[in-house]
């Protein structure tokens, strides 16, 4: 579709391949009634008008057909879609550059199997090479989720309706996408080899019921001051996190070729007023 | 349940009346399997504990049995029950102070009628009396909800599957309560009188199908550059604001005897990466 050169396409702007996302409803973004691309002939006639433009020039196809993809099949799909349009638009004379297949390959939060980045990747480079096209990917979930852990400290283990509780220092605020999508992140309770195990719920501090990490997990038995590491935290972490009930946001340390470093220092009382007037 | 005097009752030191809360299934803080509080037993053990002891002073019982409920007979209930605790423990020479009723008063988000509170005052107020306790109350949501409004513009109007979406510029990492909880706050177009009347998505800007402030609602067609007010917005609702999608917080402004004054100024980009270190 139409975009300027050498700028971000505007998510509105995105080829709607009438797709559907995979995973939680949130999730998915290729739906018919969905605020994100256009319809396949609505595109097609933005690029033709971009194209008969004087204003602007159509300078690629791009297309994201959801998020938290397991089995990528769905973006293959949509770049057989896209690549015919591409096709149909050379015919009429309008060439285009770039053609990007968005993001959405998934994560296996709960274990389950990640998607084969092969057969993926040799998919669309033939794609793209049969349409002289410059492939674009967005996997940023796939690249970064893995790369960060949110380790919290538990400030008190409870024993309440059958179930042990391990109530952390560290909750939703900080991680929301447990509670937002039902997100099951890997937990592991750190340095608690040789414990029995038990089946434990690891929720946070703030004022909520709706403030978890994990539940139902078969976990060491949780100690008062233990860490627990939630990993995965990559994507989708610090930046959804909030300062609710009053807690600054938490230190981000960098781990690097075995030294480490803080490259955020934890918040302060005096950022949770910031901006405020008198 | 045992606190130091003055100091305010930390939430797992509350009684857990069994009782469960309304709505939300993350709003109900009652239920056996819950961080929030004690069971009835332990809540009586807890104070005798504290009683003998030469370091705790027990002054009162709290109770708090769920979020946004709309009929307070919970409420009551759990009065009844802590009432008959507190008697108990006087019959053992341990007075208390404080009876603290914890919150709960739901609002009409979707139009629901609000709880009476004569009744539920009365209700309270009587029982707090019979004891000789200082009745304390923390209806929190009930009084600052409806003082805020959550303002923002349409910045683009989109017809896709049959739906028009308002999208707007503010979005659930402002108001995280329609996502989180699948609130129905109250919209409304503003200055579109006379306008015609379409089923229409309030959608926010973010890079989620799942941000959206309102859904299916009947309201006047929207417009690009038209404010849309979102009410019942005073709690939960910028105390649960991120900067997702590094959108810094919005601007807040009071509006106070006819007059109007900015007290929060908009966030910057430096925000966005505010303790960050190279």
């Amino acid at each position: 579709m139409a975009r300027s050169l050498g700028r971000q396409a505007p998510v509105s702007a995105r080829l709607n391949p009438d797709v559907a996302g995979g995973g939680h409803e949130y999730l998915a973004t290729g739906a018919a009634a969905s605020k994100f691309g256009l319809a396949r002939t609505e595109a097609a006639e933005a690029i033709r008008r971009a194209a008969a433009s004087s204003a602007l020039q159509p300078v690629g196809l791009s297309f994201h057909v959801g998020s938290q993809l397991l089995d990528p099949e769905p973006v293959l799909e949509a770049a057989e879609r896209a690549a015919e349009l591409w096709r149909e638009l050379a015919t009429e004379g309008i060439t285009l550059r770039d053609f990007d297949a968005g993001g959405g390959l998934g994560l296996g939060y709960s274990g389950e199997a990640e998607p084969d980045l092969g057969p993926y990747a040799a998919a669309l480079a033939d794609t793209a090479s049969s349409l002289g096209a410059t492939l674009l990917l967005e996997p940023g979930r796939h690249l970064v989720g893995p790369a960060g852990t949110f380790v919290t400290k538990v400030i008190r283990v409870k024993q309440a309706g059958g179930k042990t509780l391990a109530v952390c220092d560290g909750g939703s605020n900080d991680l929301l996408r447990p509670v937002l999508y039902g997100a099951e992140h890997p937990v592991a309770v750190l340095e608690a080899e040789g414990r029995d195990e038990e089946i434990v719920d690891v929720v946070g501090p703030l004022c909520e019921e709706g403030d978890f990490l994990a539940l139902d997990r078969r976990l060491p038995k949780p100690r008062k001051g233990d860490l627990i590491a939630v990993g995965l935290a990559g994507a989708y972490g610090r930046v959804m996190s909030s300062m609710y009930n009053a807690r600054p946001l938490c230190a981000e340390v960098v781990l690097e070729q075995g030294t480490w470093r803080v490259s955020r220092e934890r918040g302060s009382y005096a950022d949770l007023v910031r901006n405020e007037r008198d």
